[in-house]
């Protein structure tokens, strides 16, 4: 039995800080950004981080022998404009990640994804510098400074991979890092600016060896980030990764151990921690993220990453993506919230639900957790990991007035579009009946009901992988003169025979 | 059991071709264009037909007295225009009714409604027919001969009701039909028109006096159009009407009577009959029509209605309307199929529904109407108007394929927005949250699955008052290299505790 | 020559606080919603303010007698929010007259206009008094009551006429005040009100009245509110009124007297006064409305009339109005900005170029007003109310860089969608090209030139009944590399023969 | 002075058959589809024809290798239904060009342009007709074979030039030709399928040659391909390329050869040819493109153009294009109708006046053509490409009614946003106000005015490198009563002093 209480719980709902999204040279494409709309609306993120912005697509940085021989460099930022204008339009502003390398400027020849992002060190760190500073400059001009000091700024992603950050070199991070911190400030010192941006491969050692480089370097770093991703052991199969999840509270002790490392330093304790990426899996081959599973077990993660810290950024909004190159199908394991077609997949509802938690948090468990609202009602979410039908109960407040009650459920019954498209034969290409179709089989079903002030609890059964959102708020009846809603429903037919 | 046959059942399908609407300068209205476009986007009806086109918010007839003191006229077209404009942008075309009279040209001063349609004859006929063939020639002039000739004509509404024509009085409708007529036929024969427009009030007699009327003047008129209301006794209650249902079966005999004496004259034997207005209740303040029994009930006439008649015009596709003046509430019992707020009533899905059966009859029963497709799968309606859950079969054909099965279902737990509404408290203002969320409740519950080759029959239960939308087609799966849906499902948490 | 000077002219331009619009119930057509929008779009007003918030076709107040044949009041919001949420859409919110009666609460059968608006006191001062506040507290329930104190109120509309009040009667006017402002302040003392809202009949003795009113009974009202109108001895022909204008200083002056008569109460003294109604012509049938004349006079107004007045509302935005009827044709002299087809009227385009006026005024003439910008450029209008050919020189400032120069010009040659239309032949009905033709007419002409830094002076030839944009910033040029304007315009062809 | 006369002139107006399109996998982005559509709604072509269908970026083809070692192929239709379906949607429809090459079926590794299309012959040509054939079975699956038999197919693109095949090998694309014109009639009979695609180097040799080929081997082709530039001599300097023109009747004569070609075969007498490409300079970073100069040259090319062929296919509709990377700037010299920034360029209105001009032709002359309307008026289009002003005149129709005249001006005076953009410093961002000046600037100037019975003839001075529209009908005055435009312009002010 859930029971309310004030003051006990803490809840720190950074739901909406963040989200993200493959590489910024796909916000070109319409189909990108009918889906990042669509999320706008409905769940309304604040900022947005991606790969890309200095890799070869977005065609930013150039060089070019003049008449005398000399090379010059040449900044073009036709596609940065279009791209920025398209998130602003759609009320959303970048986390800027500077990466991968322009070609151009690159020292070596490794590359990363279907899109061969090159991922070396710069041949001349000048340079970089040179190319942030023009790119900032060139956004300040169109955006105004006091727009553009309000994105934050994060260095590069992943250098404790090889394949991100040619051999995983530490030390040539650091560097990079302190170029790149160096040439911002100097730009404005009131930009929020962060690393190391490490996922969790030695992220221990990375950690505290970024924080004392930092440190010895004074380095006045704004915010550190890192990324977390909860499963273990992949199995491909012809295109598909297959998981499993680890204990979440594995995961979440990942980033209290983070948090420990930061708050050690007595420069950097408290400093804000972004998880710049977040997901169950890291591969986009992985239908898990398609799934209610996912969702759920989501949900149990959004109810504690505030905890430690200042956003969780779920990588990513949609399945326009592309790092493996372009999907055979619209569901085939991608990380958006989205499925192309527009479809949303039940984890977009977890946030969906998440976005609507404001208030003081009177109630957080294992697998639910309730804020109350102003009017005296509540709203909660409920969610059901495991594969046994959930049944909580809540015990209603007192109260003076009815409450209408509300549930929104999201199972693999009602709200599971993935299993409908398999149904349907698993067509690659849709035609517009099938879309228009799986959109609705991919909406919550709606329960409603009138809870009347005697009533003293609720059960709420959520379905193996379900996640369910309730809402509650107090009544006024005031029916119009003559309108009798029982007398509605005694209508009967007249049968002559 | 329901067993699929062919070439046994007669299913005229003409569900799409005419909807009904308040007074046409309501078309002025944004709300009345938001409420159409959704109505033609999901069902998508040909014509449209309201009261009012000469009515004085029209402002078509004007006189006034020139300088010599000679009294001349002159017509009004702009909101007509912004009307028919209207009505084409959204694909629908006007099933004209001429009526009722400008203040200016009636003889007396009896209005009906709120909105005070004067119902009394002209008090010449002359300016009468000058005003019908200048009406008609400026549409032609806008929108061209040959499209203006494809909407039918009606001549004035429910002359045998007192209230619509004064004293009712038959000689002077059969005058003002005469006059109508041969102003139309005068323009271009080709017009289709058609009367006398009555409902079920002495409508035997009414139909018999017009017809030989018609002989004996020799007017070969092209339709014969009447209404079809299904309630007795209303009750009234504050603003409201509480009615009871007549035995579908005594309605559509109503129907078939007419058909028959249509049908005793060699003049006018299978001339078609348009049902230019039918609903349940005749009353605008009628809960039963926000209902999920009025959705139950209308499947019913839905199936039968095409046997005597070529159309059958819902009364009406949206609830701005205005008869009894402007409503309190968005649900007051209003005949549309949409309820103030753009909130789809269970009867819309009903119009849904029907819309979809096209292809030979393979089941027509007392509660169910099944269709066949070309691809070899089938679709098909069924609705409950009983107190209990119905429960029905479908014997399932053979086939070499897997069947996609999906269902659509409308009833009162899952798409009830009056009872959504009044659990909230029946709110006379809806907040845009409110909205949404009816909308949201407004819409149907689906359920898919897949049926194996080896599955004979399926089980289809309905709730009280339900109705259900059934289709069924095969599929080919071709799953994309490595994916494996059976696998997706196995995913498990790794608990370390 | 026009030479630019700091500090030396007052230009208190508050052109966008408020626009006039025909009565509440037309902001539910589809029509004038976009007329709003394109108004809103191009100009962008804070304010709407129009008569009938209480008249009969916004349906708000009704009696019934119950079964104890008691009379009962009831209030219908219905179209009140549907009008509200529609201007909170277009940003833009009411300036709330309060008027007419309803004709149940009304004490005679006075009516104005073609819609019939009841001009007559209440039957009963307390039953105002709760149709007010319970207006004022629905707003506030729905909007919010930080919203809705900021939305200013006016008593009534020229009561000082005898067709807009009974008799004109001066003390039951006073009577009607205070009723409606104790109502309201007893809801919140932060609403801003006013009155008399008197036009200039008897307008000096009227104020002065109403001002003593006040002072004796200690009413402290908010504002002063009048009217402005601008002709005399409009002659109508048919349907039209034909006008001649008055000079403008004389209108200027009758407000200076509104002013200081103001001024002269102690209580008070620099009360803001808003000119809720302001335009040439008084009579919606006047085709001055739709010239070029008009757009040149008004221009002159504007530029002084924020000398006296908090504000100035024109009347109207738009020509769907009917206080005459329907009209018969797209331009008929209408108030609106915008004509009937969504056409901007020549006075459309001088709000769109006062609009950007905002900066410090550095010229202030009979024909011309100049701003100076923050980046070192300049804008201004230049208007011509005479026959002749204006010729402006303007002395330009020193600088060291090139200016972008641009002129938009409206006229009669370049921007006269009147003169189009009768060239057309005045069709009353617009065919879709057609309307678009006139859009397209009515645009400015725009002609551009970049002014070296060397130029010190330029010419600006203005049409009769012209006025003038001009808008003038330096630029960088910075040419892309081999880019060569002057190369391009090179180009020949080769001719072989 | 220009006469009418009937039955003396040929115009074969196919001015809207088809438009080009840089690669196809740009109608993913927004930007894209924003130009097509305005190009659509203004314009309106039927067919759009570009590169790239079979580069990399659609991701159609791929190898793999099975779990035996064996290769295998797939087909990813994802991006091609998304490029389809906006065509579609935005009513136009496919000129299929065959080509290039995935890289994985390619037999070299030659690439052209920026965007790396494999110009390379297969490395098996069962696979090529294979990729052929499923694409086009995938097309029909999904459009329908009715739809997509209409869609025109063209093996390849400018064989003739070793860039776009390597080392031009005539003998190779004459199989490649063969081995697709069978894999196409394969599947339908109807397709209409063309070669040899050539532009104007060795254009005489190749096409005698391709027909002999054809006729050799029995290939009956549907139609004949060729492109038309008009250039000579470009100069580069930086980033652009400086042309000169080459005579008119010269590039019109190479024309005129081909058709002879063609006619000199029994076999392929009469065949559509269809310039599949055209333009003045071929290269898109020539700042001619963007002129007005361009807009009057391209004019006189459309009045001929259909003597000889088809259809003439500008290239291209827009400037999101990519050959030569992305644009620095917004005008850039590239091919477009609309720079980017979707802002008409002049010879988008050149398009957007030949598209008026249904009808017969009554005049065709060095400068000008006119057609006559059903109505009893005429349309025309007046170019000039030379340095002074062109004076026509117009012996206007006799007629008993007066006439609407209108005049639509594109000159460099009043419609050149090359113009304004250089004045306003070459911006290579534009902002939000200075895209919507280049809009305004970009519009044609109207005239208009009333030509009574008795004038006789109409002067038309054309500024050079001007083009201007001419439309002409009979009007019926019917002014509403008491509407006096002479008395409108009497107005006037009385000035009190």
């Amino acid at each position: 039995m859930i029971r309310f209480e004030h003051g006990k719980y803490d809840f720190n709902n950074n739901v909406d800080f963040c989200v993200g999204t493959g590489r910024m040279g796909l916000a070109l494409q319409q189909n990108y950004l009918e889906q990042l709309a669509l999320v706008q609306k409905e769940i309304g993120f604040q900022y947005i981080r991606g790969h890309g912005l200095f890799s070869d697509d977005m065609s930013i940085y150039h060089e070019y022998e003049n008449e005398d021989g000399e090379i010059r460099i040449e900044y073009n930022f036709t596609y940065l404009d279009l791209v920025m204008d398209a998130y602003l339009q759609r009320n959303i502003r970048p986390f800027i990640e500077l990466g991968f390398m322009p070609n151009a400027l690159s020292s070596g020849e490794q590359t990363i994804f279907y899109w061969k992002g090159n991922t070396t060190p710069p041949k001349d760190y000048e340079k970089w510098q040179q190319l942030i500073q023009a790119t900032l400059r060139h956004l300040i001009d169109r955006y105004g400074l006091e727009e553009v000091i309000t994105w934050p700024i994060e260095v590069w992603n992943e250098p404790n991979l090889a394949g991100f950050w040619e051999n995983a070199d530490r030390e040539e991070y650091f560097k990079l890092f302190k170029m790149s911190f160096l040439a911002i400030k100097e730009i404005d010192r009131r930009f929020q600016v962060g690393g190391p941006a490490i996922c969790g491969v030695d992220d221990v050692s990375w950690l505290q060896d970024f924080l004392e480089f930092c440190q010895k370097e004074a380095l006045a770093i704004d915010t550190v980030t890192r990324h977390l991703y909860t499963i273990d052991n992949p199995e491909k199969q012809g295109r598909y990764s297959y998981v499993t999840l680890r204990d979440p509270v594995e995961c979440v002790d990942e980033l209290k151990t983070s948090r420990e490392i930061i708050d050690s330093f007595n420069e950097f304790k408290h400093l804000p921690m972004h998880i710049t990426e977040f997901n169950t899996s890291y591969s986009p081959d992985s239908p898990i993220h398609d799934t209610n599973q996912n969702a759920a077990y989501i949900a149990g993660l959004l109810a504690q990453l505030g905890e430690t810290s200042a956003s969780y950024s779920y990588w990513t909004f949609g399945d326009v993506f592309e790092e493996f190159g372009v999907p055979f199908t619209p569901f085939h394991g991608g990380f958006g919230l989205v499925a192309n077609g527009n479809i949303p997949k039940p984890t977009f509802w977890t946030f969906v639900f998440f976005k609507k938690l404001k208030g003081a948090c009177v109630y957080k468990g294992e697998d639910a957790i309730f804020v109350e609202t102003k009017d005296g009602g509540f709203r909660g979410v409920i969610w059901n990991t495991s594969e046994q039908v959930l049944k909580k109960s809540i015990l209603l407040p007192e109260r003076n007035q009815s409450f209408f009650f509300m549930e929104k459920r999201v199972d693999q019954e009602v709200c599971n579009p993935l299993r409908v498209w398999h149904e349907m034969g698993e067509p690659s290409s849709l035609t517009t009946d099938q879309k228009e179709l799986l959109r609705s089989a991919a909406s919550p079903l709606i329960l409603t009901k009138e809870l009347s002030i005697e009533q003293t609890s609720i059960e709420l059964p959520v379905l193996p992988h379900g996640v369910t959102y309730v809402e509650c708020y107090p009544i006024k009846r005031k029916s119009d003169r003559g309108f009798n809603y029982q007398k509605i429903n005694e209508v009967h037919i007249i049968h002559e025979r």
